[in-house]
């Protein structure tokens, strides 16, 4: 199934930039990032329950925010994309808000 | 339906926060901002074909990018939350990038 991860981490720390470059990587081992801070991953259930427990244990809850779209098997009639298509290096490109 | 409104725009010129401020009010006049870049907008096919009509004269489509994803009528369960939920402001809180 694919899922849209989309996240606002806190960057103003050092800790906050840390989790915001374990996060990107993390969704970048599953996905492709199609935005600064947006990625679509094709992972089946159980890789989604693992992944999220990985998400819940970088992120601090109380600062970073992390929302998640499930669109399923038939996820490409519910794209759509107007204008840029960049491409992102995850390193070089972690959004610093 | 629940449409997802996800934007990355050109900030480092006064042309590009301009673009910024004018995307986020659209959105926010038609959703909910929940995160720095992302609005969940409630709207049917008609008011998606004029919304759509303005973010394309808004941006600039060789330097901003919007991804959008359609999560349909029965959005409910295709939504997860993990972290802080934000409350924003749509004029001081547009993100600078």
């Amino acid at each position: 199934m694919r899922v849209v991860v989309s996240y606002d981490v806190r960057t103003d720390t050092s800790e906050g930039r840390r989790r915001l470059r374990r996060i990107a990587k993390l969704c970048e081992s599953n996905g492709v990032r199609v935005q600064y801070s947006v990625f679509e991953c094709q992972v089946d259930s159980a890789e989604w329950v693992k992944m999220k427990d990985k998400i819940v244990k970088i992120i601090n809850e109380d600062e970073d925010s992390v929302r998640v779209y499930f669109l399923g098997s038939n996820w490409q009639r519910k794209i759509s994309h107007i204008g840029l298509k960049k491409h992102f290096d995850v390193v070089d490109d972690t959004l610093i808000l």
